[in-house]
């Protein structure tokens, strides 16, 4: 399972501050992995409000369920994440290990079950033992400090080579209030997140549908707009925790559109793509980030199809890990997708190099020219479909041999 | 480019009878590839009807535009393909070359350009000089034999590992007549067809209307319903051509749904099908032939876009080249389909194994007892969603180190 960290990693994990209202705390309790934590149970100040986007997938796992149905009361008073086990597909016994953490953390922290989050990844269809988790709650309860963001970065990883965090501060209510997140990828990345966990935390005081509307429209151009491989996990999950313990009462609040949040809209708008890069950067056996930008399409929509469609080729995918600047497997992708594309508007630059217009190669073109952007680690292929103004961004990785030598052997 | 021959192969190439009225020839014009054949001409007698199925892909190569034009006319006398160049995203030099090839054609033979089909495979977005075939033309036509089959099928190969041929027998107004077709994979076959080139050729005397219900229907369950990566080509093409030298008037034939024509039409439907599935055993790479059987869908066409998602999924994909009966990604992929499916009742068999109902994992299943399965080189996997009675059936193949080795350095 050692798979070595992926050359697209940042060069360092990040400082991340205190948020005013969180402790954290990571155990090691063999649910699958052996010396490494697995499961992290994040503690919230009584009053946190919450929000969050899950899986679209139809057989989702029983914590995303039990998200989904908690989420209503608006409140959280902790999460509780596990590794190596997704608790999906795992019917009756599934929704019985929930609801038996659930309580297991109400009961320590004197709140209602449904004021605890919970998200699970790893294997799916395998029964998950509750008694991993409820048996270290009361240890990580009680040694939960307001400092352990790399351990809790590293307690929610699978096959991910490198943690993920990212911190932000912005001003709301006269204070300065925190963003903190942390998130796991790395496979199944598509094409609405997929088996990706995400978790922020900030200290500012945000009532939870105003929250909600923040975090929805942060997600989409961010975690929405990044694909590995095309499949989509049953767990996806982000969650977002606003303890308001930074202070600063905005009681008349009224809308995610409130002239007062336009910063701190922008740092968590900032912070979520900063964590969905951090993801498709750690695409599994990735050794290059792709971003794909489409324009030209019939509308927004048509153009993200467009661009999940040539983000998810595994043609394209597999042509830029050889660093061929094999446009003609764009074109491929722009034809597949099913959206409007005029041929003979189509333009295509890769690196920022014309490589075909009107619908044929561009004569000016030559190879040599794309081949040092072709073997950098950042490849960027922009398309123009030539039919309306519909833009579109989605970053993907490259695919490789290492993406197989991972996923042929996840489970031995 | 010389890549190990698929161990899916067919022990060896089949025998094929001339088709009365049909004569072929291949040479090498040095294209793209060296030493082996990269064009073919088939010839046909004066009065072959023809049918074909073409790429939905939005951005289709200038010969897949040639041929649906030129069907409308119904007739045909010829057909020519090359190998290394798809002449597709070529602007109006593709379109050039297929006029030039096209005169060139009909000039020789006495009869209209719009009677030459054409198909071209290979390298998207480079200009194809005509001058390698129209310089062709006149040696091929002058040797064309009824007896070249297997250079035919060499001829149209492009990262194939083996020639693929099929031919049956059938009874038809009171003759025996024959099919034979030709195909070429490899990469890009979903989820229509994809850079697939197949040719059928017939001694029957079916008119074009009829011809094309037949090989609709026939195309629909077998090329239809394979896939490799997902990727689509902007080159796909099935052409079918009647000579009618086998005599036997059926000129009273109305439809497709004539009596007369149930035992050619299942004939037709058996041979389509072995030729889709050498084309998914040939898939790049491919060490495992999987086929998906989906039930209890909302309709069929909900039961199709499950399986192609099962099909496509490069998780499921890459567990079957690990040999891991990794069943959870198989839930995963039916959940991200999109399509209507119970959670809570599905059921899950590898092998004929059943590894999970009731939406949880069979108490029963031991993990050991599929392995044998696992191991073999046919893999099958049935799920149903239960749902409804939409039923559908696809065949893929596994996604190893080689469609990747195959694919990073197409072009080089």
């Amino acid at each position: 399972m050692a798979h070595k960290v992926s050359p697209l990693a940042p060069a360092a994990f990040p400082e991340l501050p205190p948020v005013a209202g969180v402790r954290l705390a990571a155990a090691e309790t063999g649910i699958r992995y052996k010396n490494r934590p697995d499961v992290l149970l994040a503690v919230m100040e009584p009053g946190t409000t919450v929000a969050g986007c899950f899986t679209r997938s139809k057989s989702r796992s029983a914590p995303v369920d039990w998200c989904v149905d908690s989420l209503k009361g608006g409140t959280a008073r902790a999460v509780v994440i596990n590794a190596g086990n997704a608790n999906a597909f795992t019917g009756k016994a599934g929704v019985a290990t929930v609801t038996a953490v659930a309580k297991s953390a109400a009961a320590l922290l004197k709140c209602k079950p449904t004021e605890i989050f919970q998200a699970s990844t790893g294997v799916i269809g395998e029964p998950l033992n509750p008694a991993f988790i409820t048996g270290a709650l009361q240890k990580l309860s009680a040694e939960a400090e307001p400092d352990r963001w790399a351990a809790a970065a590293k307690a929610i990883m699978t096959t991910d080579t490198f943690p993920k965090a990212s911190t932000i501060t912005a001003k709301l209510g006269g204070r300065r209030v925190t963003i903190n997140g942390i998130a796991k990828g790395s496979g199944m990345i598509a094409p609405d997140m997929a088996t990706m966990l995400v978790f922020i935390f900030t200290d500012a005081a945000i009532p939870p549908k105003i929250l909600q509307k923040l975090l929805v429209k942060a997600v989409n151009p961010s975690f929405n707009c990044i694909t590995v491989d095309g499949d989509t996990s049953t767990s996806d999950t982000v969650l977002m925790f606003a303890t308001g313990a930074a202070g600063g009462a905005l009681k008349a609040l009224k809308s995610a559109g409130d002239a007062r949040l336009k910063g701190f809209a922008k740092a968590l708008d900032t912070l979520c793509m900063d964590l969905a890069h951090q993801v498709a950067k750690d695409g599994e056996g990735a050794e290059k980030f792709i971003e794909i930008a489409i324009t030209g399409a019939e509308n927004d929509t048509a153009a993200h199809r467009i661009a999940m469609s040539v983000a998810n080729s595994p043609l394209v995918k597999t042509a830029i890990a050889g660093e061929d600047a094999n446009w003609g497997r764009v074109v491929m992708a722009i034809g597949k997708a099913g959206e409007k594309a005029i041929r003979d508007k189509l333009k295509i630059r890769i690196g920022g190099i014309t490589v075909a217009k009107n619908g044929m190669r561009d004569p000016a073109y030559k190879e040599a020219e794309i081949m040092p952007h072709m073997k950098g680690r950042d490849i960027v292929i922009e398309a123009d479909v030539g039919v309306a103004k519909g833009r579109a961004r989605v970053w993907t990785c490259d695919l490789t041999h290492a993406y197989i030598d991972i996923n042929g052997s996840y489970r031995s």
